[in-house]
């Protein structure tokens, strides 16, 4: 098993482009905001409770705790996104409110270790018997991952020491010994969490635990059965086809297919690369990529959008990818980032960088709005704003960004991807650097014990040139692998200025294998026309059906540039598009020729053939939908072929 | 406003084709089978309880009310529908039957009149508590409906005199005077049941009440929100829309548009035309041809099926149609029929009728299988059996027919349309003769006086010819209109073998003038081509799409002829299409070719243009779907153009 390293949060500078824009964003607006309302002071928007919450657990308020039972997990993804932030911009007075956040954490942690505001606020005695619901391993597994991140950022301990006496006590609740319960999260989240932990402490036990809890997962006798009859209790309405919901229905190593809650999944996924790689365990891996096959052939939208049906928020059946009921939960769509990212580092091949690609810049980046005020839970490819007034069988999608909500998972979860994406652009092994993301942007990387400084000067993922520097104190052999993404069909390369005639490609990575100095500069130019891109014939919901993506950007098409009614449009193959940059949303869109059908009649079924006029259409980036007038919104046209 | 007449069930026998074979499965499958199903006596089908809760009610029993509050209705259907069976085809046997449940029915009944097994056995100090939910005036409705067929088709009182006193008891408790209830029923029925109960009785009150009903509904302050007030209750899950549900939104003059539930919705609209002309009241019927506007342009599956969505069982949007999570009750569409055919005698149009024999021939008899031991509930134009096992929102259609409901108001429900579908065939006003339907039958019909016979010879609706012979016994000066359906192009007419060159159209019936004697013929010629019919683009789930239909016949496509994936199929203009009978089935299908898309690669996106391999398909009547191998089943298919 291959083995990169990917770069520090803290080495890579986006100063200008899209990531470098929505960072900003992030920075700016987006935690600034959560902070307030993580304490209730976000005016018309539901409060949060999760810091009163805390406080009340330190015995420093009074009253119940409210909100969801896993509340604490927002301030555990906002730490952990302050932790990347102060990476990368340090900023004294935020530093010092998230450590008297952290100090209130200390406070509110039991004798013992233990940490949940929920259980020590409203069943203190009761801990641990609704594994299946509760949350109380999903909250300490973003515990563990805001402290490493705010260990990295800043230096210090706190939290981890805070994270380290909590992982002392699951480990001698949990474990095979007798005595110990042998249960699991039902939100998978502490296994990923505690490989990164064990990344930090080198502690085995870390390790070990992860590794128990995806062992123990779907063993039979099943946990939460047995678990759920000690509480004389049915099982909830999304238990309705059983312990697929978790994906506890089989131990993990027999799982094929993507099934149940879409975060879920791709959290249990991640840590299953990650222990495949920390303990060297290549079945487990191998699981991994066998439910990563299914999910990019068979259960993913074109936006990298995950989750096919409300129910369980969850996947539905192979090729059933409905665009206007879709869930496709923002964090399902950062899940799969994680995933990718996780087994880039096992292996290197360009799909895994490709998905990564897709799912960042359409199905994550349309959680959020350009201003970073709004945010989508559900991010479908077709929304009719009376549709959803009017069916049921739609009301979780919203037809406009939502400033907040009660279950407030996304926005926190964006953040804390997007302050950390530096991290996902760069790894290393040996000697080599892999190039997975590209963005205008200044690294330090460190090949062989050597620093290099990359620059890299591109509008990607608007165009397709990126044009590499280097800084480096001395000469160094090493070989650069950059990615050419699975969408582009012709490219080329040029290292100081000479066009190299047949460069060498392995896994979808050109490899540039030579001395590097000082200046150096590597040319990569992808060509990056308008595509129309179908889905397999097998998707019945976009058969006979178009979408067009320019580089890794599905675009779509927006109410208030085509009129209403966008399913009447249909592509002719002789229909022409061009790129052409709109200055209201500051982005590239796309504008042409389309044909829209009307009636020649007033009745609802004619046989008469339609009328066919040929219109103009403009498209926009998808992650760039609803920051405009709100309206209708579609990704697939109709296709005449 | 005009005052056509239909014909009697008892004078028209339907002898061979395909209504008199649905007629015969009704009469020697369905009334047996549901008799045995009112008694608990059908293996492995959910007991209905409805027999045993009236002998409990009549204290010939013990125990608890079981089943639905509306379960005495199953056995009103069933009533109706033997009341029509014996007015055709006498049977001492099962008169005896059904004269003994009417006496369990009186023996049920209280001694003020009240009937009604549940709120006998459970709540007998709560009668009209709670009209919104608990189906007293629906019941109540049926019962009636039951005991004029019943007296029309055997000529035997009894269960009009229960019906009566019952009615008698209502009277005193419902109306605008001082100590009456102001209330209205939630799921209407009684109103169109009142009616008919006046065209035998001619007692004002029947008539009056129907109006007090109608006009009540929707008046502020709204009875149902009062009345759930004194309840101390929270509106149901089904209520989350409001009073839409019920139709009880505003006062009926003023809906225009066809919301909630749409069964509720078909009684309503055909209460309003009943009354409009019972109580010559010009200004219902408008309110009423209002909402058909809306229904049938804009709200209609090309099946006449009814009801976008399983949520309160109910219409959507306009133009929202989608084929796979339709609800298109059973009963809605045989809803649709009874609305069609009230307009009739009011208005005699083509329109009427069309829509009348395409809910008739397609929604409706797609309700139950062809050897009539299995039912539909819903009727989607779309079914993937392994999308409805893992999809939540398509959990209310079933792949296959079922054998009973626990909730059975579509199977009863068939059988009274069904053996009283002589009646919609013709109608009388003064010297004039309308046939609405055409069916090979002998009816007897009386104009001006004077008795007619008419014959019907045709295959019709497999075939377009119709020969109408007369028998009389003297000349009669009468006009015979003839509906020329909405579907048919071109047609010819020829009375005693000569081919009329200019006959007149009227509202789409084709007017013949003249004395008709003994013998006289009248052939008319329907051409009957196999047709692409396109739904109005506005309607979003058929965009691009085209759907089979010859005559009145929607066809489909079925797994069994076409193979899996039928959503890949495309049709384009130059495939030749052409009728072929079906051995099988019995039935005329169509044959022919089609484009079947394949991908040319095994991912789920690419930019590669989908393989197009023309293959053969075969389309059969949708309403014969699912009585051979289960599988997928289709009515939209792509078109290209």
């Amino acid at each position: 098993m291959r083995d990169l390293k990917p770069i520090a949060v803290k080495n890579v500078s986006l100063e200008k482009g899209l990531l470098s824009e929505r960072m900003r964003v992030i920075r700016e607006e987006v935690i600034p905001y959560q902070w307030r309302a993580l304490n209730d002071e976000v005016p018309h928007a539901e409060p949060s409770h999760a810091m009163e919450n805390l406080r009340i657990a330190a015995g420093e308020g009074e009253g119940v705790h409210r909100g969801f039972v896993f509340q604490d997990s927002d301030l555990a993804k906002w730490l952990e996104a302050v932790g990347y932030r102060l990476a990368t911009h340090p900023d004294p007075e935020l530093e010092r409110t998230a450590d008297e956040a952290i100090a209130l954490l200390a406070r509110a942690q039991e004798a013992d270790g233990y940490l949940n505001s929920y259980y020590t606020i409203m069943k203190p005695d009761q801990r641990w018997t609704n594994l299946r619901d509760d949350h109380e391993l999903y909250c300490a597994g973003h515990f563990i991952e805001a402290a490493v991140a705010y260990y990295e950022g800043t230096g210090k301990r706190e939290l981890l020491d805070i994270v380290c006496r909590f992982v002392d006590l699951i480990d001698s609740v949990f474990g095979l010994e007798p005595g110990k319960l042998k249960g699991y999260p039902g939100h998978q989240e502490i296994e990923l969490a505690l490989v990164r932990l064990y990344s930090v402490t080198a502690d085995k036990k870390h390790l070990n635990l992860a590794k128990f809890f995806i062992d123990q997962r779907g063993q039979e006798p099943h946990y939460f059965a047995e678990e759920a009859q000690k509480r004389g209790q049915k099982s909830p309405y999304w238990y309705t086809w059983g312990h697929e919901y978790n994906q506890s229905h089989l131990p993990v190593r027999q799982q094929t297919t993507a099934v149940g809650h879409s975060v879920r999944a791709m959290y249990m996924y991640s840590a299953m690369v990650d222990l495949a790689k920390a303990a060297n365990d290549p079945g487990l891996l191998e699981a991994s990529k066998t439910l990563w096959q299914n999910v990019v052939s068979k259960r993913m939208y074109i936006t990298g959008g995950l989750g096919s049906q409300e129910f369980g928020e969850g996947f539905s059946a192979d090729y059933d990818l409905p665009s206007d009921t879709a869930y496709t939960e923002t964090c399902a769509a950062i899940g799969l980032v994680f995933w990718a990212h996780r087994l880039l580092q096992v292996e290197p091949r360009g799909e895994y960088g490709d998905v990564l690609e897709v799912a960042l810049f359409n199905g994550v980046l349309s959680g959020i709005s350009l201003d970073g005020q709004r945010f989508f839970y559900v991010n479908p490819l077709e929304v009719v704003p009376e549709i959803i007034a009017r069916r049921k069988d739609h009301s979780h999608v919203r037809p406009t960004r939502q400033s907040w909500f009660g279950c407030a998972c996304c926005p926190p979860n964006i953040a804390r991807l997007v302050a950390s994406i530096g991290r996902y652009m760069y790894s290393t092994e040996g000697d080599s650097l892999y190039v997975h993301l590209y963005g205008d942007s200044n690294a330090t990387v460190e090949i062989a014990g050597t620093n290099l400084g990359i620059r890299q000067e591109t509008e990607y993922p608007f165009a397709g040139q990126i044009k590499f520097t280097v800084t480096a104190e001395q000469t160094l052999d090493a070989t650069f692998y950059l990615r050419i993404p699975g969408w582009c069909q012709g490219w080329s390369v040029r290292v100081n200025g000479e066009l190299l005639t047949s460069p060498a490609i392995e896994d979808g990575y050109l490899e540039l294998s030579r001395p590097w100095n000082h200046g150096d500069s590597v040319e990569l130019s992808l060509e990056m026309p308008i595509e129309r891109v179908r889905s397999n014939p097998l998707v019945r919901e976009t058969m006979g059906k178009v979408a067009l993506r320019r580089g890794p950007l599905v675009y779509c098409l927006e109410e208030t540039d085509n009129g209403e009614n966008l399913s009447a449009l249909f592509l002719g193959g002789e229909d022409e598009l061009m790129v052409d940059f709109d200055q209201d949303l500051g982005l590239p869109a796309i504008i042409g020729y389309a044909k829209r059908l009307a009636s020649r009649t007033q009745d609802l079924y004619t046989t008469e053939e339609p009328e066919i006029e040929t219109v103009q259409i403009k498209a926009i980036p998808y992650f760039a939908w609803d920051n405009r007038k709100p309206g209708e919104m579609l990704v697939w046209l109709g296709e005449s072929f």
